[in-house]
Order: structure tokens, then C-alpha cells, then sequence
């Protein structure tokens, strides 16, 4: 028999599984918020997790915005989060470039996407460029490309991101620094294909890549969830135990299999877009926990 | 044992090959000219072929320009060839929707592309529109965005081909055309994912799509080499006996490909990308013939 997930809605069951782990890393929209609004009992629970010094991390595939314009939400929202546990693709990006594989200091990165992304980078002592590239008139013609695009070898990576200011010549400077440069990388903030907007969806960073992964000689680098980079750029800047980690999302498909992926402790939460039912009438993604909601945690108080 | 190309280069091998077929498909870059230098003895080579009531068409997968535009470059060379025995991939892709598929009069067409691609589906009689989304100043913003993009039936068709004016808003209202409408075609001018330019390449239709073809709902239809609709296009238009017709091109991967894929005899020349060496150091593609180039037709005069 498949093994199946385990609900915590007994008091006893939910303190014992509260103080197994240190750190929660919670996914956001459909957790802590539904849009612009917060879902019930999640400020008394993210109290009652501070208080018994546990670690809380915020984790967004959300590209365009720089840790301070997040923590606006959060701050908006009368939620007791600190900057520092803010963790977006932009940032993972910058991370990753600064602290995982220390980016060098005479190297450049070429950036495409918002300037909320540009300055995590650069927050992170990494030089970047890029947001000179949203030209407009005159806009761009053949001669122009041919003359100003030139490999350059002091790009070490080129950076991809949401940006709703994509244009030719960026894919053009991007592709000519990676497929010139053997030593240029090609990262990517995260692999997400679309996002959702008023009864519909449009392309996020995942496929504004899309023609650069087709015609790079390498490989791209993904940086949000699920990806193990993601989590390592979280274990390496908190030094978590990540046994003692928990992954907690509404999501099985992104926020359960990242947890999965990178063998940490999965609880899936009923506020968002996965049901109870949902989750029973399927067996290919099994959460090890799933609870009604984080107001199931004020219970113990 | 496997089959071998068979090479032309005896006058009675020439002339016999000359006499089996009535009708020429040219490819031109490596064929007819290199950049824009015309090869030597095309213009009489083509002029044997008009004197022996050969028809000439030449193809390309360049969806940039209209035939007129084209035109003027075979006229600078002072070729013998008509506005009619052009076919590119834009022509191809108006021909298909006009004249193929009957595409109704009360309905649009989307197009991401080059006034040139524009011209050239107006002219089929279809009404096509997207021009205008070259936008500049103000930029584009997400509101903008979601309140100016919205499903529309009256859009049976979205045409995507190389534009080097692509920009964030024509991917979404792409998108939302052809993913909200059932009904609503989705064609790609060609697939090449590159084109040459100076020490380099930069990205072609088939790099520019990729976005769409990521997050679209329905597959794509090609219309340029090598695909059938190409060849279908062709021969409907000129009413062609495919036994009696020979596709001439340089490349193996392209040109001779797009002829076997459409089971219509093939023939190599040697004055492009393809050396004797590299297709004999191959046995991926075997051209039915090859030849040193168009000039050696002429010793039949």
C-alpha cells in the first residue's frame, strides 16, 4: 500500500510535530496570504513560532521585487517577519552568485529583468549591468545589433529573470555572452512558465528564457523552488539542520516537491489551492504531513 | 551496403538528369549567391533553364521581407527570375492561410512580425493586425497589461515570425489569443532557430517563438522548410508534378532534409556550407545527387 499522509488536527499530534523542527520555510501565497489578504490565525502563529525560537523563512519564486519592497508586505500586514527571513528567486540569484560560488570581483553579470533583482545582485557585491537595455526610441535596428553586440569576456553570467521590458537586443547580448564566453553562466531566477493574473495567466521568467535556452550551448541554471539550489543558498546563509526543517506549502506540485527534492520534511496546508480531496485523489506527490491550516498551530498555545 | 549520392558531373549524367525533371526548387544562400555575391554561371544556368521551359522557383526561409522586397535583390543581380517563382516562408505562411485553409474573411490574424510578413498576408486577402504593438513610450506596464489584453474570438489566427521589435506585450496578447480561443491557430513562419551574422548569430523565428510555444495550449504549425506545408503550399500553387520536381539546396540539414521529407528527388551543390568530404564523411543524409554547383549545367548548352 502506498504510503499516505498524515493529518495533524489532533492537539497531541500537532505539539509533537511543532517541536520536531527548528525552522519552517513556508511558501507564501495560499499559506500566509490570499493575494492581498491574510488568511486567518497566521499572525498568532507565526507569534507563537517566535516565541518557542523557531527559525521562519519566506520563501517566493517572485523574481521582480527586491527583499525591502517584499518585507512591505509583510510590514503591511502586521506580520512579526524580519528582512532577513525573506527569501526570493532574486535574492537565492544574488546568493548564489555572491556566497555559493563567490562570484569574482573583476567579473560583470549581465541582468536581465526588473531593477528589484539588479539591486539584490548588487547588494550582494556582485557587479551587474542590464537595465540600460530597456531602450525604447529609437528602438533597435539590425546595424545597430551587429555593431554594439560583441563578446565580451568580462560578463561571467548572465542573469534571467521576470522582466516585462524583454527585447531582442537583450536576448541578443545575452546569447552572444553565453555561447562566446565558455566561462559565462547562464542562470535563471526560476523555471515557473506562468503567473496568474485576473482570470488568466501570463509568461513569467520560466518562458521569457525560452528562446535563449533554445539556442544556448549550455545548460541554464535554475535558482527558485524547486530547485536543490534554492535550498542550499537557505542551509548555507541559516546553517540549518535540515532534519530539522520543514517545508510548508499549498502547492504539491511546486511547494511539495521541492521539499521532496531535496529530502526535507513536507506539510501541506488546506488555505490554498490544494483541497483535501485533491490531495486523496491523487498518489504522486505525498506530502509526510497536511493540516488545515497554520491556524491549527494556535491550538497549543 | 548503403546508398550512395549520386554524382553528376559526366555531360550525358547532366544532361539525362536535366531532361528528367521539369520543375527546380532553389534554395538560394550557398545555391544562387553567397551574401551578396552572385556564384559564378547561375545567370546562365538559370537562363538554360527558361530556354528549356524549366520552372524556377526559388525558396527561403527568411520571413522578413515580402516577395517584392525580395524581388529586388534577384533584379540587382540581374537574374532571370519572376516576383512569382519566389517563395519565402512569409509568402508561404499568407498562401497556406488564404488560399490552403480558406481562413474567413470576418476573422484576424495576430501577427508578431516584419511589415514585410504583414504586407504579404494582407495581400493573400486576410486581415492582419499587430504592427501596432511596436510600441515605444510608454513603455508597458502590468496594469496596461491586464486591462488592455483580453480573449477575443475574432482572432482565428496567430502568425509568429522574426521580429526583432518582440516585446512583452505581443507574447501576452499571443498568448491569450491562442490559449482563451479554442478555434484560434497558432503559426510559426519557420523554425530556425538562428540566422548567420558576422562572426556570430542571432536569434531567428524559431528562438523568438519559443515563449509561446512554452506556454500555448495547442502545437504550433511551420510553415517554412522543411516541413510539408511548404512544399504543399508550392505544389498546389504551381500545380507541381512531384516526380518531375527537384529540390537544389547546400545544406544537408535543411535543404536536402526538407526534400526527402517530402519524397521529392534531391540534389546537392557544392558552392555552399557542404564540402565533398563532409557528405561523404556522413551517412545521416544521402541527397538522391550531387554536383559541383548550378555552373556545371551549363556544359549541356
Amino acid at each position: 500500500m502506498a504510503k499516505k499522509s498524515f493529518k495533524l488536527e489532533n492537539i497531541n499530534d500537532i505539539k509533537e510535530f511543532f517541536d520536531s523542527y527548528d525552522t519552517f520555510i513556508f511558501d507564501c501565497d495560499g499559506v500566509i496570504w490570499r493575494a492581498n489578504n491574510l488568511i486567518k490565525g497566521v499572525k498568532e502563529a507565526l507569534t507563537l513560532m517566535k516565541k518557542n525560537n523557531k527559525r521562519t523563512i519566506f520563501v517566493t519564486n517572485n523574481s521582480t521585487k527586491s527583499r525591502e519592497e517584499y518585507f512591505k508586505k509583510f510590514s503591511s500586514l502586521n506580520l512579526p517577519v524580519d528582512i532577513n527571513d525573506i527569501f526570493s528567486s532574486a535574492y537565492s540569484t544574488a546568493y548564489y552568485l555572491g556566497k555559493v560560488i563567490n562570484f569574482p570581483k573583476d567579473k560583470r553579470v549581465y541582468v536581465i529583468g526588473t531593477k528589484g533583482l539588479i539591486k539584490e545582485i548588487e547588494d550582494a557585491g556582485v557587479n551587474a549591468f542590464g537595465y540600460e537595455d530597456n531602450i525604447t526610441e529609437p528602438f533597435v535596428n539590425e546595424e545597430e545589433i551587429f555593431k554594439s553586440i560583441k563578446p565580451d569576456d568580462s560578463v561571467g553570467a548572465v542573469v534571467v529573470g521576470f522582466d516585462m521590458k524583454i527585447n531582442y537586443k537583450k536576448y541578443a547580448k545575452a546569447y552572444t555572452y553565453i555561447n562566446h564566453n565558455p566561462e559565462c553562466l547562464f542562470l535563471v531566477t526560476n523555471s515557473d512558465i506562468t503567473y496568474p493574473v485576473q482570470n488568466s495567466v501570463l509568461p513569467e521568467a520560466g518562458s521569457v528564457v525560452a528562446p535563449l535556452i533554445a539556442i544556448a550551448n549550455k545548460e541554464p541554471i535554475f535558482l527558485g523552488k524547486p530547485t536543490a539550489n534554492m535550498i542550499n543558498c537557505i542551509s548555507q546563509k541559516f546553517n540549518l539542520d535540515l532534519k530539522r526543517t520543514c517545508m510548508v506549502g499549498d502547492r504539491l506540485d511546486t511547494d511539495m516537491v521541492f521539499g521532496k527534492n531535496n529530502n526535507i520534511t513536507t506539510l501541506l496546508v488546506l488555505t490554498g489551492v490544494t483541497s483535501e480531496e485533491t490531495l486523496m485523489n491523487q498518489n504522486e506527490i505525498i506530502p509526510d504531513y497536511y493540516i488545515e491550516g497554520l491556524n491549527s498551530f494556535n491550538q497549543i498555545i
